[in-house]
């Protein structure tokens, strides 16, 4: 059984307002699974000190790790960071490392007092090094502060995962055909029941200009060795039953 | 005060593993906010009944409608209908109207059992009929329930969002500059702290090739008649501040 578990808060009233279409989580979801931490929810939430704290503190005793995008800039709307020392009942502090950094980055004179909000963190954070534009993110336990921005926020979290102790990554075959998936599902059930350590996922697409369609069959283990034994009775199922299939 | 709220629920393993960008949510954000239905949430989860009808019967007794994706297909890991009848305590059975359609859909002797399933809901529930494929999702209590596939969920979602009770639609407008957010956070504030029934958010945008960058400030109300004295102070501002802007 993998041990690592990770859930994902994104914060911010332009995803709610579908301003923006969040990539950030697809990004960590995609990495997560690839290193050996299972993913297993996120949520979109608004920039409200209640809502962030309540999440925080929730996540933070379900998973492993917990990763926050948003909210941690300069403006008035930036408040994920005094939510969280609020969460853990941690001092809200100048963080000294993140005070230089930011003093060195900004042409003199022009390290302005919102700007030097982004220095204040709960107290005892390590700070995450941000290559791009200074302002760090931060850990506190075992929550992860990561920015908003895609390009700032990838580039940190890749650093980031270096760090932390993972599983073994989980095992993913996937297998595409030309059958209908309610044509079949109840062949899939039975595959699914003899191997209750593999997980088995459907999905269907279709081209309706094209008038064809198929599914996707996502045979994926956390805890065999190799999905082989499964990938090739879903084969030899589809071969039964009249359809193509090839691995993609 | 705009009164009516929403969560969405998106079912599904395929996005927790980063195999699928959920681009569902986004839909149904953009469309509740021009609606005028307040989004307060999006959570993606595990499909697994437990955690399903956890949320279930957590948002639809905090908000006025949910939205659930995903999960309603004829396979072994389709179990959103069957957990919300099971998070209602309603029985799960048969919708007449249901089977007839697909019973006309598949050609005959092919309305084979796993197909059946998806003609089963919670008693009492209301169908929302799917023009493209057949297979209908459901009303039950607040609950919406909407497929997977994009193409299909979009059309379901635009008819029925027709037939519920909205508010007035949000007032957005959007106002570009080339000055950087922490440049003007503290003024932002200001301004913010002036109109409380407007909700002002800001941006951040870098080109790191062009080394060029600015920040997209939001302005929207749920209340206001116009939000035109809050942009002409935002305008102002920039002005003073030596900034260019634009509303885009």
């Amino acid at each position: 059984m993998n041990s690592y578990t990770a859930g994902i808060i994104v914060i911010g009233d332009e995803i709610l307002s579908g301003r923006t279409q969040d990539s950030n989580s697809n990004f960590i979801a995609k990495n997560l699974i690839k290193e050996g931490v299972k993913l297993e929810e996120i949520v979109v939430i608004k920039d409200n000190k209640k809502t962030i704290i309540d999440r925080v503190v929730n996540y933070s005793g379900k998973y492993s790790y917990v990763f926050t995008t948003g909210g941690i800039g300069p403006t008035h709307d930036d408040i994920t960071s005094e939510s969280i020392s609020e969460a853990f009942n941690l001092e809200h502090v100048i963080n000294e490392d993140a005070f230089n950094i930011l003093d060195r980055y900004y042409p003199e004179g022009e390290f302005n007092e919102s700007r030097q909000r982004m220095a204040k963190m709960p107290i005892g954070s390590e700070l995450i090094f941000n290559p791009m534009t200074a302002a760090p993110g931060f850990r506190i336990k075992n929550v992860y502060v990561l920015p908003g921005v895609p390009e700032i926020m990838q580039i940190m979290f890749l650093e980031l995962i270096k760090k932390i102790k993972k599983g073994k990554p989980k095992l993913v075959v996937t297998i595409n055909t030309d059958l209908y998936e309610s044509k079949i599902a109840i062949y899939l059930k039975e595959i699914q029941d003899k191997y209750k350590n593999s997980s088995i996922g459907s999905y269907p697409y279709f081209n309706l200009a094209a008038k064809t369609g198929g599914v996707n069959i996502v045979v994926s283990s956390w805890d065999m060795t190799s999905v082989q034994p499964v990938v090739d009775d879903i084969v030899n199922m589809i071969k039964l039953n009249g359809g193509k299939s090839s691995i993609v």
